[in-house]
């Protein structure tokens, strides 16, 4: 960073669209890796990581000063107005070198430090592992084999090392396959249904107008008869016919029906990059109209295409999935096979196997069918400085449309909204090596996993916060969504997360989350303490015959109290002993004297037991910081201790034990100071 | 009834948009009051009330038969297939005689009986009295007075008989005001907010090009004064300027400002009926494509121009609550002062009270700008035969706005979605005499208090499915909604209603009511578990102490074991009369004796009391149908039994009753059979 200007600018302006005429005053840091706003005021922070930048304008001078308007990738958009115009170009030039490096290992991963006892560099880099994916789906068997000739990337380098292929493709074929399509990518399997029906994978074949290869025909006949449902299968290309035929004059292009047999070829229609990267710019300005009114906001969101595009991918991953529900095997491909191919691939299935919906199962989606199978995050994200026109928002959509199925059947999903946000924010932040270079070979040759932590190790440390509390595990194997446009809605949790007013204070599901676990543990509470009072009464009645037969002796109280509790205590023995029975924790053979004995210490404990577990949870309105004060906004976390049932911040509640008031003795969230407690009084 | 032919026609077709190609065959019935569809396999039923029926289309004949589409107000659409044309025909004339009587005698609430032990026939009729609202608002006082010109309607027969105005308005200024204003409605107060500014309503001047009224001048001025905070006021006129322009051709038309002091004048663009209604129209078009694409929905969402109309109606609500807020008087117009006033004075206020946001504010509030200054719902709402051009969606407008902030604002409401829908359908139902007549004067002139049911006495008995779960009543007061055009949103919940697969299966909210209503009842249980366990505990002490004394007589225990629990025991007994200083219920100046005997009879209701709190409660999303077979769809509202934790249908869980095992005493919703095992053992 020698060559950067770090700089400290006071009297800077923030204004964001929502308080154009409240601007705030405060002061502007720019450091090696941020960009941070302090208002002194309120205390109030603003930090853009200089990975976030999407792009700088300079805009014209001003009475105020300078204006510098930073839209960021996570459509965030701020403008700061510098009162010297000296120093605001300063800040843009050094913003300018920092935001988008030239060489990718001046990534902001090679430098990123977790706090300290956070998670080990190592953690998260062996999380999901290709073979043990394709070990999931019962792959290698009988029908689909490991090939081997990718093992130094010289079949297909952008190419994950394993490639699954029928077995019956012999070297011949694969190597033909390879070479008859575009950079190589041959017909590969990613993802085998219990039926037998799959979806493989490849790149447009280079058949210009007339080229074939007997190889490659023969390749997609083995993937055919690798299902034996059916007897002919789809090749389903992703593109509109018309591209794909503009493709045919560069010796690329599509299949030629008329050569290979059985297979029904279907266009379906997504845009190519281009038209998605301006899809998303238009969208953007749909969002940041100055002064905007209802028609122009919808006319524009109209005209940007996007939910057009998002419909169009969620179709095209449909009719897959259908058609692999059904029994039939797709063979899908664009121009490449690494952007319009990987969404509709992982997309597809996602609405197949409730695995991929789970919160492991999704990133083992992303592993296989984006990082191995070679989307280029690094070019498509523009991590460093790249030809403009090779950024797309690719994933952006993968995530959109996941969002899309989310809001239509909530149940079937394990994560929540927040876990796709982070996803996408880390995708572009670059803070973990994970979605760094543009295939497999490139985050091996940058040796990122000894070099950068990975989000998946990262994540792993913050399950709780992704978890969607109406996740049922047993919901029906295959989702189908309801593509009327109706349905397919804009994401404002997305693309319009930072303006205010626009979200509701706590997300529903935040809410729900927080009473489902306040009544699981007041479940466990109830059972623990109705086991004591099964304890308690079994003592009593015990000792009340002790005391009975001594009293009977040593005192003389009336008779009648004696009958009447004689009435009382028959049928109390009766039905204590069988609730006894059922005790599952009844010792086994405990005498009569050790019984009453360690009741009677036991009941010692069982204030403590009693205080041990929070009855009333503190309401989330009312709280705006945690106790180490930090302030609440509407993208953090706030976690109950169940101890106390005061709500504390993600950093401040990390730990988890068993309280003594619950029966399961499950491991449960609680705050810094009830995990002291709680430890100095466990044995 | 005579002259129609009630019908039973089999082998009917029923195709909804979204099933087309796999219609559903079964009976069609015509009753006096519904059409009802019957599913022979799946005994499904579909119920329409003819009065729900906005219009009714014979579609030209199919190879299958004769084809009826029949559109409702509750936005369903549907199309039944009738074999013969001739039985078609008769369906047909039957319906169109049916669903909009000419005469409003004939209306489906001077014949509707509930289920009896429902409620009685006054129910609700006495819930809102528009005295007792303005008696909320301090009004009368030194400053507002209630007018009696009104009393027999002869100042303004579409006005409530209470009119309240300043006090320093004369019988000249009122009179003339009223002869000055369209259709007598002349300038009357609606709200008083704590700071003395007010909203106060009327219709357009009859001022024509030149016309003008020194009383009417008066009049104003005197309103103006009635807030001594500001030395002016507005006059919100919430057509658009050209339309009050036109208006003056006909005698009508705005104020001239020249002649009105110290007010300041504005235009705000809310369109008429008839362009609301045909808006309406559009956007049932744009739901209803059969085909639909993307862009061709958004294009006909945004060209129906309806969130452009709801945004505009919020905007002009928002303007007047602000200037309240802020401590400036309002009087609001557009032409004859009952449909957009209507609108515009209840949102103002909505967003200004909190009252209003409250289930009852809420009726209140339609009580008094909606059903007192006579909005014309019969003309509205197409009721009865009459000019289409009178019918306009008016009221849904309103609906659909509170909607919105309801949206933004999830904790500000009381009720929820369902109690929206609700209203609206019985709005057009004419179930209730509620919404029946055009004004208080046709009300009364019907007697439809004697004759007919009121919705809100309905509503009494199912507050509880309009509960929003998010409420909390103690938040800011004025509610200022963003009205960006990304938080104006197409109300799915509305006019894609019956599109399946629109909706989650159980709406968020619904999932959280249940979810806390759980966690209150584990609390209370724990609350009266942990006192037990305190008694108990208190019991076994001095019991032991008992105990001990009698064996150190009796028997011969070894000295050691007496000497270990001696420290326990010490130690508890301090602990534990601490402890038993907090009991609330602790008995005042119990003995020992009788302490000890209390707690031995107690102890054998112990496990009554535990039995009598269901810890589990049924997930809701197994459940499709309740034990009394009535089968749940998105749109019931399913209860819990606190005992027993099982689901049930509005219907069977009418009982609350204290348990047993809860320590506040308080009722809580139970089932039938638990309701019954629940009373014979309550003492």
């Amino acid at each position: 960073m020698d060559d950067i200007k770090l700089a400290k600018v006071e009297n800077v302006r923030m204004i964001d669209r929502y308080n154009a005429k409240n601007p705030t005053v405060g002061t502007l840091y720019l450091t090696a890796t941020h960009l941070i706003f302090v208002e002194p005021d309120s205390n109030k922070e603003t930090w853009i990581l200089h990975m976030h930048i999407a792009n700088i304008e300079k805009l014209p001078l001003s009475t105020t000063g300078s204006p510098l308007l930073i839209r960021c990738k996570t459509f965030l958009s701020v403008t700061f107005v510098i009162p010297k115009d000296s120093e605001c170009h300063d800040v843009y030039t050094s913003l300018m070198k920092l935001y988008q490096p030239v060489s990718i290992n001046k990534l902001y991963c090679f430098n990123y430090q977790p706090a300290k006892d956070d998670f080990p560099k190592t953690s998260g880099w062996d999380f999901f592992k290709l073979e043990s994916e394709f070990k999931r789906m019962r792959v290698p068997n009988e029908i689909w084999t490991l090939c081997t000739l990718n093992m130094n990337y010289e079949l297909c380098d952008t190419y994950p090392r394993h490639v699954y292929v029928p077995q019956e493709a012999n070297t011949a074929m694969l190597i033909g396959s390879s070479r008859f399509r575009s950079k190589g990518r041959l017909p590969a399997l990613t993802y085998l249904h219990s039926n037998k029906a799959s979806i493989c994978r490849c790149s447009q074949p280079l058949s210009g107008f007339s080229a074939r290869c007997l190889e490659d025909e023969q390749m997609l006949e083995a993937i055919r008869k690798t299902n034996p449902n059916t007897d002919y299968m789809y090749v389903v290309d992703t593109r509109p016919r018309i591209n794909a035929m503009a493709n045919r004059a560069a010796g690329k292009g599509y299949e030629n029906e008329a050569f290979y047999e059985n297979i029904k070829f279907h266009f379906l229609g997504i845009e190519n990059i281009h038209v998605q990267r301006s899809s998303l710019q238009k969208l953007i300005e749909a969002c940041e109209q100055k002064t905007p009114t209802m028609s122009g906001f919808l006319n524009s969101l109209e005209s940007s295409g996007w939910l057009k595009n998002i419909r169009s991918i969620l179709d095209t991953s449909s009719f897959i999935a259908n058609a692999v529900d059904k029994g039939v095997s797709v063979v899908v491909h664009c121009s490449d096979g690494w952007d319009r191919t990987a969404q509709v691939c992982s997309l597809a299935a996602l609405m197949l196997d409730p695995y991929y919906r789970t919160i492991k199962g999704f990133q083992a989606l992303i592993e296989k069918d984006w990082l191995a199978f070679g989307h280029k995050f690094s070019e498509r994200c523009g991590h460093v400085q790249t030809d403009p026109r090779e950024v797309s928002p690719i994933f952006t959509q993968f995530l959109d449309c996941t969002w899309q199925l989310m809001n239509q059947r909530s149940d079937a999903f394990e994560f929540n909204e927040r876990f796709l946000l982070i996803l996408h924010d880390h995708v572009h932040s670059c803070q973990f090596g994970t979605f760094v270079g543009n295939c497999e070979k490139d985050r091996l040759d940058l040796k990122l996993s000894e070099r950068t932590f990975s989000l998946w190790g990262f994540m792993a440390n913050h399950l709780n916060e992704y978890i969607n509390p109406l996740y049922k595990p047993d919901v029906d194997k295959t989702i189908k969504p309801n593509l009327q446009p109706q349905c397919i809605k804009f994401w404002r949790g997305m693309f319009s997360r930072f303006e205010s007013g626009v979200h509701p204070r706590e997300p529903l599901s935040d809410l729900l989350l927080v009473s489902k676990d306040h009544c699981t543990s007041l479940e466990d509470h109830v059972q623990h303490l109705t086991k004591r009072i099964a304890s308690f009464k079994n003592y009593i009645s015990k000792s009340a015959k002790k005391l009975q037969d001594a009293t009977a002796k040593s005192y003389k109280e009336p008779v009648s109290e004696i009958n009447d509790n004689k009435y009382n205590y028959d049928k109390k023995m009766s039905e204590l002993s069988s609730a006894d029975d059922d005790h599952p924790l009844k010792p086994a053979g405990m005498s009569f004297a050790n019984l009453s004995l360690n009741e009677r210490i036991d009941s010692t404990n069982i204030m403590e037991e009693i205080n041990s577990v929070a009855v009333d949870w503190k309401s989330m309105r009312s709280v705006t910081a945690c106790s180490c004060s930090t302030p609440f906004d509407q993208f953090s976390k706030k976690t109950h201790c169940w101890k106390c049932g005061d709500i504390f911040c993600e950093r401040c509640i990390d730990k988890s034990i068993p309280l003594p008031g619950q029966d399961s003795g499950k491991p449960v969230p609680v705050c810094r100071t009830c995990f002291r407690l709680v430890q100095k009084t466990s044995p």
